[in-house]
């Protein structure tokens, strides 16, 4: 039950640098993460998964020395597309045609007015635009987690350009927007855990136009 | 299991007007939409549900004409906060400390800290922030409804300001981000139910360093 998934899982303080998690989990959230939907399939992100202690201890260094970047034993940074390009935009509507078999005059139709659309937007608007879908692959990449009785702690607190430095993003078109440790919690050792979580009262969160 | 889900749902283009989705489903989507994560728990959104049908139907057109806002039973609209204040922060402290019954000067700094950051920017860099926490549960929104067998369509192609103005959302200091219908699939009328789910390859979407 997903509302079972969701209460179990928080946003983990201290994990335990002892436990690592396995691959087969690590595949079913990434696997999770690739089935998010996202702004006419494009998908408009890239996944990198640092397993490098050394390349963690960096990045740690660069999002104020956050324990759980290198306590826990993956990290998942989220990397946007810096812009939309015909080529990136061709790329999906060809993978799309190759898998399904067949060319479509609406499908043409469809990718050839979202170029003309996006294409004369700044890098700046379509950035953005690619940033909010990888936060939808996000959600879902901590909840396939919490499936697996895997902790995160979900992060915007680093520094997005030294982490583009780091990992060599800016010059494949890509900017880190958000990060997800991946381990195991030490209870004994984490404030968070044992405390109630809390959330807005549902009269104010939820308005209902019956 | 959560990868099964997602791949029973896509975006539906042919929702079934004579059904309508029960409201203990519905309670339960919404259930996982509060208990989605956010950054500092702030959940800076509301959810707008709504049944009402000289509403949809308004909003329908607002919305290039989508039928699903109408061939749906409902619809759920996110609608980010305007820009961060301090009674808003000041409120989600004030709830932490509330349920959790004790107070503690690392939480106040924690958000008095916030405050100082949040309050010097834009609102617009403020809202482009909470937009981005809306998708979180946006993602985690879609996947509760799958869970429930509930279809959607994640949708953004609407006009934000038309939906603010027929909502009443900028006056409460809110702006309609994402949208998402509720129904069930008319698989007999919908053209994409059948047509196989992409996705980037894989090799190209997750990069590893190990």
């Amino acid at each position: 039950m997903l509302n079972d998934i969701l209460n179990w899982r928080y946003a983990t303080k201290k994990m335990d640098p002892s436990k690592v998690v396995s691959e087969d989990k690590v595949e079913r959230i990434l696997e999770a993460i690739s089935l998010a939907p996202t702004s006419s399939g494009l998908q408009p992100f890239e996944v990198i998964v640092v397993k490098n202690p050394e390349t963690r201890a960096k990045l740690r260094a660069a999002a104020n020395d956050q324990a759980q970047l290198t306590d826990g034993s993956h990290l998942i940074v989220f990397a946007a597309w810096d812009k939309y390009t015909a080529e990136r935009i061709d790329a999906v509507r060809e993978q799309l045609e190759t898998e399904r078999g067949f060319k479509n005059e609406g499908l043409t139709a469809y990718y050839e007015n979202l170029k003309a659309n996006y294409l004369v937007q700044g890098a700046e608007t379509n950035f953005q635009h690619a940033a909010r879908q990888a936060y939808i692959a996000f959600g879902i990449g901590l909840t396939a987690a919490a499936e697996e009785k895997v902790d995160t702690t979900p992060m915007e607190g680093f520094d997005p350009d030294a982490f583009d430095k780091i990992l060599g993003l800016r010059e494949r078109g890509l900017r880190s927007v958000v990060i997800m440790p991946l381990g195991y919690r030490d209870a004994s050792e984490d404030w968070l855990v044992n405390l109630k979580k809390v959330r807005r009262p549902r009269d104010e969160f939820v308005k209902l136009v019956a």
